[in-house]
């Protein structure tokens, strides 16, 4: 459908098959690719360009496989057990060691016997029991490879043991395919060249995509040159672009300025160098995908060109799915299809209907089934790609995903990685993070998952069999207790045991020096004061609201209750930028962002396990972990926690003393 | 179990994994890698070596996810469709593009309306119809990475992406473990090297293992070295193996040496540099696996110390099995894992119980199921490596596998490799090759993977459904006939096909020049003469046999009537040198390793393919790709092929003749 853009350029979105289809078949491999001649022994890795034939023979006689003595099969036939027969020395056998040619002169020896089956008199003389057959212990010439016997057929890419046939085979070297070159030139005013290390201010960003890609295409088997960033100036970017092709890059891609928006150029780019054949795919992320093919406008006709969106998820979309498959196409490389795994997502992700949405997701295996979170879909998002273990595809004509439905997802990491993460969903807190480290150290490389939900989704997440283990703390006003009220109510029959993972110190995180003198909740009442809060169902909004009731004041008088953020630390975050001038978190949060903390409560911190997987050993690492004394001491370093409950078991009504 | 080898050392096989967990758990990993700091932007692949954290918060201020006018959203709530809202300019919106900072200034604003929904007019007023909430369309500030939070644990392998969260962050530098330096050490005195691209004598080969070990080194992220070959000299090896420590290597892998044989030196090499800790494993092949960790009689303590088999195919297993392991472990990398089908096989595989065999298996998908030829299992075969897709372990206890029994196997090549491979088991003919090389150049990169079994044993396979396709060059003497004969008597229930692949020339292939005046069979009589046959059912012995009969000469008095040999390039090999005066075989294996031919019969070669094969696109691809002129005329440049009747359909009783 084609929709007439800002800037008066025609956008038709197909789908991604279809644009990888059309821009295949434009493409030439023949004539964009040359072959070169390289040497055998570094050959792995690489992709013929014509059928091998081998020179040699292997074995090029017939030869001993194991030590012993060569002798003629039919002049055993009579040996038995019990009655040895006498083979003479220097007329009837030969002494062989494995790999020496079978001897035919005087004697044509025609088979080995082993060392361990013969028994040498004084005089030198072999004595044997049982008849040798002809052939045995002898690699026959020819058996593995004989001359002229193709190796290899074109376009196959060679594995290490081919190198192995290669070499044997006395093909010294091989005529394989150039790899594919790639010129990528990172566009864009506003980015930051991360060489320089630099400290962006607002609204700027590190350049970042352009070495991802390049490090993709790299690990493809690709050759890739990175370019200087160029600015919002189409004859720079021209210039540039055509300058990758002019120094014999096979492709070009140009990172942001893919969209038809004022200041997106490398569509007029592109149609000043070659064809554009696609601009736009109905993907989600990465919608404004560009593609063409150079004509004799550049200095390499049939060069692929591309154009990948600013957006780095957008970015990262648009080269797994379009750029590398034509990549692979080029080098006549294998497009490298992941496994698919059934996932039951967690939650539920609402999607466009019309464009196929990537969604990524977080994913492990909890009970029989694997268990996936899908990842902020926010197209800029970098750590939602640094985060995924998968992503599924959500058809076009769909309005996303229910939570408890199946989906089929492709997986980015390896199955048994997989089977290594421990899944935990609720309420985040950095001694997650603490531990999630030291579990990589441990024996069996435990890698844990996040996913911050706030504590009550972290109930729900336990309730449906979505995670391994929750992250909790919930005060319950009335008993004063930790939790268990909770559990009580929302998830009665959740059979589950709770060890606690620290006493933590919440209070109001202030600008340092505490300007406005916030001394407690009464001054959140105050109209100068802008508090930030966290979202519904979160333990710490809870916990404000307690301590508001208690106080007797309305949330309306609040200035800011409605603002919300999901993290103790983006609430700091907001307080560090001067966003906000107040906010309800934990101590530690205060102190990683330099903020001054007025204490409020202290509350437990819990990790509810269900008893289905208490006895899972990732579970029983983590438990084991926490109750070392090195990692108490280093959760305590974090500020503003206590370790005196730590890694214990927890019971109704303990509070937030020791039972 | 110990058993008193030839030297007098000990040796104690025991199970593979268990030989690895004694070896990684006396690995000193901490003592042993260092950790280095590296550019970020060049970080993909390596492991971190400590926990990285975010230094830069991104996006660092809320900024604009759209292009289009900030506003503070509360204001714009009384706008509705119909009754559009006026936002003043210059007073009540303030225009942003994507990734510009929201401005606070002096208008807080707090939400981002989308070009696309504003109408400007001509005094540069905006009109609205639609409210914004808050935070719409704007990236809130540490929404992706907050300042302070963990981005990547330690042990952790990093991904191109982790590079753009890495560099969003503001972490230009990481700590990582250097890479495993492995130094591969060649040795034997009949090794030849192959950069002196030798010709190699009688039962000389070229040193090839050093470099596939390499090879499949650097692919799993290891930095490798490779040593010039060490003649059998226990000195010259431990300077070697002591250098290569010295210069800094983790780990030391001696090729070849291993056992305990008279001219083994590698266990004495490693009691004399360190503590060996197995010598023999239960597999095969690869038995004569030797691994020991270094101590302070080395210039590396702690440095993993390992002997491969000289034989290729021992050499891979103990690669793959052990000493990888074992690498990917100390530079805390995951050890491949790969992936598991299930694969039934098409001929019986005896084993010897007592050890785990690890068998190569060529696989395909044919029908519903994947099928698997046992390859050969000659330790020294090192096309066996090169030919295999998947490798089954036959446990210990077995005395092999049948025919037909269904078995587990590792994948070495993707499932989407095998899903292209077309199977064809029967009588191997060098035009297989030739189809096969073509293949691979066609749309969907077909790939041929061919058994020799023999005519007979091709129409067993398509009994039992094991192969797409076999080869058949079947005379009936009574009839004239081609194979229809033998589909009639063998496999009277095989609904298929048959095609003329081509009409080939048989006769006796003799020594250049024909030293012997070999004329025809009757020649065969001669004592001089010596024969070399094909083995039973084979097409050609059964040419043989029908030739003989036809000139009343018995088979006993042919002299080398019982030596048989599989193919017939194998034929012409041992005549080529001097291994045999004659053997019956096509005119094409003759030519090719130059050799006399005395034209004798011209026969027919099909392809037989069942009819549930007849519609794959595989073989479809294949039957096109036989009727194309270029194909003909490359099958006839080979010699002794005529191609009338190739790529048509044959029937009963068509003979040589068109029908």
């Amino acid at each position: 459908m084609a929709a007439r853009d800002r800037a008066g350029i025609y956008l038709e979105t197909i789908p991604v098959e279809e644009a990888v289809a059309k821009v295949a078949a434009a493409l030439d491999k023949e004539a964009l690719l040359k072959s070169e001649t390289i040497d055998s022994r570094h050959a792995a890795g690489r992709v013929t360009a014509a059928p091998v034939t081998a020179v040699l023979s292997s074995p090029n006689v017939h030869c001993a496989a194991m030590d012993g003595i060569a002798v003629v099969a039919r002049s055993t036939f009579s040996a038995r057990e019990g009655r040895p027969l006498t083979l003479v020395k220097g007329q009837d056998f030969v002494p062989v060691n494995t790999g020496h040619a079978l001897p035919r002169e005087p004697l044509r020896t025609d088979a080995v016997i082993m060392v361990e089956h013969v028994r040498f008199d004084d005089e030198g003389n072999a004595h044997i029991e049982t008849p040798a057959y002809p052939w045995q212990h002898v690699r026959r010439m020819g058996e593995d490879i004989i001359a002229t016997d193709m190796l290899l057929p074109h376009n196959h890419r060679i594995t290490p043991y081919d190198v192995g046939a290669l070499l044997a085979a006395g093909v010294w070297e091989v005529e394989v395919w150039e790899r594919p070159s790639v010129y990528i030139v990172p566009t864009g005013d506003e980015v930051l060249e991360a060489a320089s290390r630099p400290r962006p201010g607002p609204g700027q960003v590190v350049e970042s995509n352009s070495y991802v890609l390049s490090a993709l295409a790299e690990q493809a088997g690709c050759a890739v040159r990175r370019a200087v960033p160029v600015k919002d100036d189409p004859e720079a970017i021209r210039a540039e672009a055509a300058k990758g092709l002019e120094q014999g890059s096979h492709a070009v891609i140009i990172c942001a300025g893919s969209s038809a928006g004022t200041k997106d150029y490398t569509r007029s780019v592109f149609d000043s160098l070659g064809t554009v054949l696609v601009h736009g795919v109905s993907a989600m992320p990465g919608k404004p995908a560009l593609l063409g093919v150079a004509d004799e406008k550049s200095p390499r006709p049939g060069a692929l060109l591309a154009g990948a969106p600013g957006y780095p998820v957008s970015a990262a979309v648009v080269m797994e799915e379009i750029i590398l498959p034509l990549l692979m196409d080029i080098g006549r490389m294998e497009r490298t299809i992941r496994p698919e795994v059934p996932v039951t997502l967690a939650r539920r992700s609402p999607s466009k209907p019309g464009l196929v949405e990537y969604l990524r997701l977080s994913v492990g295996r909890v009970g029989g089934r694997y268990v996936g979170m899908p990842l902020s879909r926010g197209a800029g998002n970098i750590t939602s790609l640094s985060k995924a273990q998968a992503v599924t595809r959500i058809p076009m004509d769909s309005e996303g995903v229910e939570a408890g439905e199946l989906v089929t997802a492709e997986l980015l990491v390896t199955r048994s990685m997989l089977d290594r993460i421990l899944l935990v969903i609720g309420s985040h807190d950095a001694t997650l993070d603490l531990l999630a480290d030291a579990l990589m150290g441990g024996e069996a490389g435990v890698r844990l998952a996040s996913s911050h939900v706030g504590s009550l989704g972290g109930l729900q997440a336990l309730k449906a069999g979505n995670a391994h283990l929750a992250g909790c703390h919930l005060l319950d006003p009335e008993s004063g207790d930790f939790n268990f009220p909770f559990l009580a109510r929302y998830a009665p029959e959740l059979e589950c045991t709770v060890y606690n993972l620290a006493i933590r110190h919440q209070g109001l995180m202030v600008a340092p020096g505490n300007p406005l003198g916030i001394q407690g909740v009464n001054d959140l009442a105050r109209d100068d004061v802008r508090f930030v809060n966290r979202q519904r169902g979160a333990g710490t909004r809870i916990l404000l609201d307690y301590e508001l009731a208690k106080a007797n004041i309305e949330a309306a008088t609040v200035n800011g209750y409605g603002k919300e953020e999901v993290t103790h630390t983006a609430v700091a975050l907001n307080v560090a930028t001067g966003e906000a001038d107040c906010g309800l978190g934990i101590m530690a949060a205060a102190k990683a962002l330099g903020l001054d903390f007025v204490p409020l409560a202290r509350e437990r911190y819990d990790l509810i396990i269900p008893e289905l997987d208490l006895s899972d050993l990732r579970v029983q690492a983590l438990l084991e972990m926490i109750t070392k004394p090195e990692i108490k001491a280093a959760i305590e370093a974090q500020g503003g926690y206590e370790t005196s409950l730590t890694g214990q078991r927890m019971r109704p009504g303990m509070g937030l003393k020791l039972g």
